[in-house]
């Protein structure tokens, strides 16, 4: 676990050394995400430029070690966990805002940047920066394009790979690219802007972000929406969907949800209630008044309705479902599939009985508008591994039949790549070797993740 | 310019005979697209199933027969124009519509189906498809993707890019992939989706297009918006991109495109106005009301703005443009740039300079809200070709300078491929190449277009 001291002496030629960790208890807070994998790696470097970036790089490539990016660690499926031995290369240190031009709608920053710094300065010219993961406040905007990440709203602002013009970034091997141009209309060559965002780590790593904002809208009403039943609710969701209704973002939660809320929140939950939709509207005043209306209207088997007047703390309930699981159950495994609005239902149904049948407590609840639910297994124990195991084996093979994709917003890392062979055919997955092999030919970006 | 024995006799054992076109007639109409190019194919195959399209690509790998793709041949820089002697695949046939989930908000559909008839059938339940070329009723599906066809409401709908869930396609090696799934979210694997559009049949022929949907607005107003100078016209389109105003088009039309509108036209002209904006907005009437207002209120450099009473006579004058031009000169470029929106005034500038130093009348209009500008150079005859051409030259380079791209949604196709080395690094080239040739190993899909 100690650095080699040659390692020291080559690293210290790269970068002053302050931005060199080796120390253990260093390494170890860098050994982790926000899942349940871990790995010391043998150093941390902290470059501030681009220039120092390559450098790193080629001294991996020549060496043969193994190197892995780094935002805040804020993932799940173990995507940032490095290699036991290998190198990470965290962006906490370039974390600059380098251009923001409001009258072109967009913002040049480093990778290391705070995805709530971002909309901090953009919401002071009345824009925003799609992207809003729950993390927010302290993951980086690098780690967003990594993992193309989402949230609550990318129903109306999109997901990452919506909301980025070009970067610039250092492949495997070594070389800078810039991948596109600060504009948001292109027909000029291949999209390797897209083809980086939501690679993990494993091509390039991102040294220069151009971001694409979005107006603010001037205002936003929250709506709580109960239902009997979890098919009437899955019904709503496909409902507003296929009549347009405009929303801004559309949560679901189950009826294992409700039970736990009623215990460890202080939401008022109508006492026949067996699931929640939260629905946001954005725009006018007069916007919110009409599609307010007009939900009513369109959904008569609703339970009740009712406008949320502390919209701040429904979304606080909602946010809180991840914490409270987490300390009821010791082994919590938080999936992030995706299957199209229509099939919700059919997935909640399966996802049930599947849980069942092995006896594991299951709770769900996501961005339904998305068809993005997160499916939750509550383990009481480790004993319990092989089970859950089985579950998520049985879910991925069901999503993929429902037409949807193994993951929405997390990523799949460590956790999911052994299944991405059920999700893509192996001619399509060839391919993806081939791509990784021409960005990163001696395999040293983020090796053993995303591809099985 | 026959087609060989063989290839008859081969074609025939892929195809039924209905469905091989070889008489030079036939072959003359699919030797040109809507530019300047042409070059006589030695024959066109017309395949009505996937499975002929791979036979077809397996052929033309065994016998090194260089395969271009078309749809309607709209396009204009030659990317549909083939290789001379070569073999055009039409997706002419392949025109069905597979499956259309409201509730879901997709379709999915053959590449042969045209873009109006996707806009008819999903405007049944109030849903769109984004990608608006004035093409419209004539064009592919499957050629929207090839070239990330955009149109006026490109600015709030999104190009082609931006409205596709996945594709099945067949690479140049002749292998059939899928590269997603049917829901709007997705962080699983790379992105292969984005990576084939725009990239003008030169990777993969798609076969299956799974297309996003998006509401319908309940109403739109237009308004035009005269200005005194070009200047102010331009400043108005960075203050309302700045200002968050959320329009559904914003289209540009300079003081020669102005002139030439008074004589071809009867749209009303101010005397004294040198440019014009035509702004729409959709949504509510509330919204309609409240932005308009809000517009008059931001503008105060305004000549005048009024509402157009016949919104679609507005929107005809602008698509005139094209031909009336086409009918004045010749020898008409029709260049399609974009720059960020705040750098809009500074490339008119530029591009009014060069073009008054080489003696070439220059008239520009476009969809200003992307900063996308059409730059028409307007030849009295051939002779003039030199002069055209070294203000592109020098067009494309202050369009790189300023931070903007080479096409906004015409593509590259045969017309700018040289430039590209202008757009982007060699190292950055190169990853492009290497993913040509792993998706084309034999270089059969579109030879010589695209990358220089």
């Amino acid at each position: 676990m100690m650095m080699h001291p040659q390692w020291d002496f080559a690293l210290k030629k790269i970068l002053p050394a302050t931005q060199i960790l080796n120390d253990p208890a260093a390494c170890i807070s860098y050994s982790y995400d926000n899942g349940r994998h871990q790995a010391i790696p043998a150093a941390v470097v902290l470059p501030q430029t681009t220039e120092q970036v390559q450098n790193i790089v080629a001294w991996c490539q020549t060496e043969q070690i193994p190197l892995t990016a780094r935002g805040r660690g804020t993932g799940t499926p173990g995507g940032s966990v490095p290699s036991s031995n290998g190198l990470v290369i965290s962006f906490e240190q370039m974390n600059n805002i380098l251009s923001f031009c409001p009258e072109s709608r967009y913002m040049i920053v480093e990778p290391g940047v705070l995805n709530q710094t971002v909309q901090t300065l953009a919401g002071q010219k009345q824009l925003l920066w799609g992207p809003d993961p729950s993390s927010q406040a302290y993951c980086t905007v690098g780690g967003n394009l990594a993992y193309n990440a989402g949230g609550p709203h990318t129903l109306k602002y999109g997901a990452t790979k919506d909301n980025v013009l070009y970067v610039e970034a250092v492949t495997g091997a070594g070389e800078l690219i810039k991948t596109g141009f600060a504009v948001n209309k292109s027909a000029c060559g291949y999209d390797l802007t897209r083809l980086l965002i939501g690679s993990e780590g494993t091509l390039a790593l991102f040294t220069k972000i151009c971001l694409k904002l979005s107006p603010k809208p001037e205002s936003s009403r929250l709506l709580q929406l109960w239902f009997a039943d979890e098919q009437t609710a899955c019904q709503a969701i496909a409902t507003l969907t296929q009549t347009a209704v405009n929303l801004s973002a559309l949560e679901f939660m189950d009826r294992n949800c409700l039970t736990l809320l009623k215990t460890h929140s202080d939401l008022i939950i109508p006492p026949t209630a067996q699931a929640l939709l939260l629905v946001e509207i954005d725009g006018l005043p007069t916007e919110l008044t009409f599609y307010s209306t007009k939900i009513r209207t369109l959904l008569p088997d609703l339970l009740s309705c009712e406008e949320s007047t502390d919209p701040k703390h429904a979304w606080a309930a909602r946010k809180k479902l991840s914490p409270i699981l987490r300390k009821l159950a010791a082994y919590k495994i938080n999936e992030d599939v995706v299957v199209p609005v229509g099939q919700l239902h059919a997935l909640l149904q399966t996802v049930q009985e599947i849980t069942q049948q092995e006896n594991i407590l299951n709770v769900n609840f996501g961005h339904a508008g998305n068809g993005n639910l997160h499916v939750n297994l509550l383990l009481h124990d480790s004993a319990q591994m092989p089970a859950a195991q089985r579950c998520l084996e049985k879910i991925f093979a069901a999503v993929i039949a429902l037409g949807g994709t193994l993951s929405g917003e997390h990523g799949i890392g460590l956790e999911k790549k052994t299944f991405l062979t059920q999700a893509y055919s192996a001619p399509t997955l060839d391919l993806m070797y081939a791509i990784k092999k021409h960005f990163d030919p001696h395999n040293i970006l983020n090796p053993g993740k995303l591809l099985p």
